[in-house]
């Protein structure tokens, strides 16, 4: 297996430097919807057989496609992502991970009866604490609540946030509205209490097209303009005041890039300044706050052709501390090492990425 | 008169070279709904009057309030903008304008009734004609179109469009689908037959909300995220292939800011090479395409605390033919005069940023 491993494409860079590694943005998922009926009760274990369905994966990641997982990441059961022993193989140790944060959402998100959503979301929650974050001190967890239903998210999130296999709770960038919006606080409330970042995730089922003049033809206008959701999101949950009101919540942005942050926090800024009559809570420039709160997962780059732009761009950002690893295990779109950290950070910033970023927005401490 | 608007804000700064002036953003408007009367047939006069309509003039800058015009603009009937007296004194003059490209929307892209929406375009490109561009020579104007009915749009643009005072067709950032979207392509084959460059404006009525994510709390939100329309309409524009199959046709995007647009060719770039098999017609890469066919004008200006940092983005725009000078008159936005070009554009680079790029932009010549 350690051969298998380590001559997989994503195998760590030999010349990396020797620190704590934390990977922001693992992907896990049951080998299949039976996996978690152990965890469901009986009424929603008869729902799902009685009504047939086989799966609530997202469709943007088809278990079929030889496309969408990295080649070798496929368990002999399941679908990628399945299995922790090849996990461990595979990523955590030639990688030395020293943590990894994992995230399954498994369409809770998408389901309209909220009833059903809830379960599934405990099901989900109670079958990655037992079968992968229990049993391995490497990974940490992501809480999936049901947002269909506020109060019984933050009834979730009171039951297992105080695990300490549980980091964050998952929030769809895909929302059914504006994430700043009242309704969700209480969410933000709990995630709070229980000292839980809030990581928003690049998908979801809101049921609004993906830009704001209506849907657009093609996946490629899909995959470039999900960083417009994340922004939207960024401006409403500052604008709303949830990141003052809230002062102790970290957001983390997963897979929606960071290049198009320092030119947004420039207009958000300057706008600010003009309007901010309207929204006395943000008592000061939207970009400190952003500063002081929010984090970024790297993976995938939004690469200019010079790498040393990137640079530029992380120096705009005007923070070493809001960007952080990621592979996105075992998603294709982390397939190239090289390309895993921007060329050219270094020292105490190339530390930071790599881990001392992470350790503290998920108060793992040393 | 010369003294008061030597007095006024936006006297243009004794520093300036001395170089051909293009103003790329100069708003006009009716003095009232009854001085399109001469230019509407009889049903639709009827129509306006039974219907008791005062004005269509978007409610984004209601003329009663003291904050969304320059103060001196207003005339002494009429709202800012009425006035060709007060536009040759207060801006054309004083900053010894050679061109200025008018847009007068009058909320015909508002309009349900298609039959009412044709009939109200040819009413302001027949009043547009007749009372601002036909009597002073350094003004040129943009045919106003109803998108709702792209055959009828296309029809109008043949009607006027060889008129030599009209250089562009303005399209609402927010319209009613993607602007890259088969059913407006009647309309960009028009613009092309006819030589004039399609303008895309900051307003729009077309029903989504300016969010992929519902409707935002705000205006302060509506503000800041009307650039992230923009953005979507130019992946449509690209994606859909209209910047290759309409060739000769130059995109202006107007009052959208500019400070985006490097961060979005490279995610655009980067996903386009992954996923070119779904779009063939888009042969290069998305950013020549848009350095090719695209031009922004800069006001307002996103701009960050370090102005030495704009000339970054407008070095990572690589092309300096994109930015267009614009002043946004009479709209309050347009406030300081220092402001109204990036800090430390110098030589060949300011020389086309202030007017040669407009004059190549709109084939206005020597």
């Amino acid at each position: 297996m350690t051969e298998i491993a380590t001559a997989l494409p994503y195998a760590r860079p030999v010349e990396w430097p020797d620190v704590d590694l934390v990977d922001t943005d693992v992907h896990i998922t049951p080998r299949s919807i039976e996996s978690l009926f152990p965890y469901l009760p009986a009424r929603w274990r008869d729902y799902v057989r009685e009504s047939g369905i086989e799966s609530l994966e997202s469709d943007l990641y088809p278990p079929g496609s030889p496309l969408s997982a990295i080649p070798g990441s496929r368990p002999a059961a399941g679908p990628p992502g399945s299995d922790p022993d090849l996990l461990r193989t595979q990523l955590l140790d030639p990688w030395h991970t020293r943590i990894a944060i994992t995230h399954c959402i498994y369409g809770v998100d998408g389901i309209h009866n909220p009833d059903w959503a809830v379960a599934m979301a405990r099901a989900v929650n109670d079958w990655q604490h037992a079968e992968w974050l229990a049993g391995e001190p490497r990974l940490r967890g992501s809480v999936v609540v049901a947002s269909q239903d506020p109060e019984r998210a933050a009834a979730e999130i009171d039951r297992i946030g105080d695990r300490p296999e549980f980091v964050q709770v998952l929030m769809p960038v895909r929302a059914r509205a504006p994430l700043g919006s009242r309704s969700y606080w209480p969410i933000y409330e709990a995630a709070q209490r229980h000292g839980l970042a809030i990581g928003v995730y690049a998908g979801g089922a809101g049921g609004n097209p993906i830009t704001p003049v209506g849907a657009p033809s093609y996946y490629l206008e899909e995959y470039v303009l999900v960083a417009q959701v994340f922004q939207a999101q960024l401006v409403s949950l500052v604008s709303e005041g949830v990141l003052v009101r809230f002062p102790d919540l970290r957001i983390v942005l997963v897979e929606g890039g960071f290049t198009w942050l320092p030119p947004l926090m420039w207009r958000f800024d300057k706008n600010w300044k003009g309007l901010r009559r309207e929204v006395p809570w943000v008592d000061r420039l939207p970009s400190e706050i952003i500063r002081d709160s929010v984090r970024l997962t790297a993976q995938p780059l939004d690469e200019p052709d010079e790498p040393e732009r990137l640079l530029e761009v992380i120096d705009r950002l005007g923070s070493d501390r809001m960007l952080m690893f990621s592979t996105d295990y075992p998603h294709r779109q982390f397939d190239d090492p090289a390309r895993s950290a921007p060329i050219g950070l270094a020292g105490e910033a190339m530390t930071r990425f790599l881990g001392r970023n992470a350790l503290d927005t998920y108060r793992l401490g040393e």
